[in-house]
């Protein structure tokens, strides 16, 4: 069996005070089924990537939510694994066809935050840390400016390294109609910026964000020979220790480093086949890192690598976050992971208009939970 | 591929204020390992069934957690569907299983309940139903006791007929030193208990209590003809509205239905081949629907099936809840449908002591989420 992207899309990312979960839901299935031309009727399965729903809404059960929301009584469950929510969604989703027990699944992304109070939103998202965290009062960003203050120290970069990410991925953002942030910004800009945790500046930070993404997964018999469209070559996950504290570094995050490798062989191919790819840059440090944990480049030349414009529209490659990732396109949880699979699907699908990035046939999503305790890699293949 | 049970177990379940969440898992884990006779360091994957660590805890990313607590560094992920959480970790093991992903899952499910204040107990679990409910004000005794009365009125049936599971299930849990309740009741004491949602009394209804359960799943080759040990011949879930006014019926679960259909076809077996099984007894009324809805009896006969003490150790079987049920044996929501595994495993590994079913060969369980929206079956076999 062979797992086939036969629909996928996601909402506008933003600020949407104006929408409830069951209307971005709506939306992002309307979209995603529409793609694949195929009638919510023939799902036959529904897995959900969420993480707030119950800390914030005070709702769990989401599957069975999401199939009453759609008017469709099929099986339906949530996954959850922090940030990495929708990545292992996918992954579930993709196990669930290759088991053969189901030949068409939904996977749903879902993630309703604005509406909260900081301090709520605040103190949901540190439900993704160790206990000794939360209770030293460690926020995330908090963690990833101590990731980021070990990485300047070892590899010698600036302050205004770290702000590359960020520039490059508001430009992509502009180009993206669905993105939260469609302003570009400067180096100087986001220096400008105040501090969140030193040395981390508010446009180093990825924003709250509301939304949702759907993607439609096939079941294709191996036997057909002739594969045409987009197929989900590899996923894989990995854990690390919750908290910081266990780990063996901070400059990196062997949790990637697994997923990646296991996902690399499994689809046969190395890191410099992929041409495009979504990573996960809830801060800017984060995107430095992902580089060099998918081996697009070497350790300590993240920095540089994204300054030299390799990953931007029109450089080298890979390019990353065409979307504008989690910085511009915005981070509701649990659709963020599932959001990349809808873009690499689109730019492997060659309908991205602007943000199109030339023959791209291989492209990667790299999804993160927590501060690197979770990882999931997947790899996607255009036939 | 075909899923053996390598080891299964739970810890005492009860009102465990001296162990946290992490003892618990490690209880569990210690027990199951043991059993299945391998070591930690063999499990390639975690599956975790867990509803309110976030609500209740602030704890989120329970995969990471508790490869973290279990000092191992492999893929893992929380899966959650309110009461039928555990049901659905072990859903998505076999499937992980039998896509080929992995060879041996760990399935953990664990709640950790008590510690907590009883109103806001209410309404974490309140977060399994549908909005229209919460807002009402409807708590779960409530929205069974709606299905309680129209069973009631329907089959003519009376409040000391709903006592008898209750009655059956504290026998039973008279024989589990692991059950939170130990002591056996009359259906006079039933009657006799306080109303908590009329007609349903205190002792119609299931406990709030701490636990873990653990179980070792094992991937075997079907090319290998000779099968010897437990097996899980189906594992089928299916969905219904979340709330009870979309619903075509009160006195019936059509997700319950719906999946055990699937599930005895994929065993290739009928109702009456089961010898023992674990049923979502989370109130009397709730295991009176199951005899029905699982075909162990007539539409209507339930009450009267149970009263005939077919259903209790030694009557004419199927020999149903020989745990104690949720009633006796305690309902940490997400690890319920883990110990319904582990509880069917051993008795059909003829290791029950007191309260062994004879010849048991085939087992179920069945793990119901909310008020009838997520319901899981799993068929068990011996070899």
């Amino acid at each position: 069996m062979k797992v086939k992207i036969s629909g996928a899309d996601y909402t506008k990312f933003g600020e949407l005070w104006e929408k409830s979960p069951r209307t971005l839901i709506l939306e992002a299935v309307k979209k995603a089924t529409e793609e694949a031309k195929i009638d919510i009727s023939a799902i036959e399965a529904v897995y959900v990537g969420n993480m707030l729903s119950g800390i914030l809404g005070g709702q769990e059960q989401m599957g069975a939510f999401i199939t009453t929301v759609l008017k469709i009584k099929i099986p339906a469950l949530k996954i959850e694994g922090a940030c990495a929510s929708g990545g292992l969604a996918i992954h579930n989703g993709v196990n669930a066809i290759l088991s053969g027990q189901y030949k068409k699944i939904l996977v749903v992304g879902v993630e309703k935050m604005t509406d909260y109070k900081p301090e709520e939103i605040t103190l949901g998202l540190m439900g993704a840390g160790a206990d000794e965290e939360r209770q030293a009062g460690a926020t995330f960003p908090g963690l990833y400016a101590l990731m980021a203050r070990a990485y300047m120290e070892k590899y010698r970069i600036k302050e205004a390294d770290l702000a590359e990410p960020a520039v490059k991925n508001h430009y992509h953002g502009s180009l993206n109609e669905k993105a939260h942030f469609q302003n570009r910004i400067t180096v100087e800009q986001v220096l400008k910026s105040s501090y969140i945790a030193r040395p981390l500046k508010l446009l180093d930070c990825s924003p709250v964000s509301d939304g949702a993404a759907a993607v439609i997964l096939t079941g294709v018999d191996s036997s057909i020979k002739l594969r045409k469209g987009v197929f989900i070559e590899a996923s894989e996950t990995a854990t690390d220790t919750l908290g910081l504290s266990g780990r063996t570094t901070l400059t990196e995050l062997p949790a990637v480093q697994q997923a990646q490798k296991k996902a690399y062989k499994k689809a046969g191919i190395l890191p410099n086949d992929i041409k495009v790819a979504e990573v996960h840059d809830c801060f800017t440090i984060a995107e430095i890192m992902a580089m060099e944990d998918l081996g697009f480049c070497q350790k300590g030349e993240g920095a540089n690598f994204i300054k030299s414009k390799a990953t931007t529209l029109g450089g080298r490659g890979p390019i990353i976050n065409t979307s504008g990732g989690l910085k511009a396109c915005g981070h509701p949880i649990g659709a963020t992971g599932v959001k990349q699979i809808a873009e690499i699907f689109h730019q492997l699908s060659n309908v991205c208009g602007e943000r199109q990035v030339k023959n791209a046939k291989i492209g990667l999503t790299h999804n993160v939970g927590g501060s690197g305790a979770t990882a999931v890699i997947n790899i996607l293949k255009k036939y």
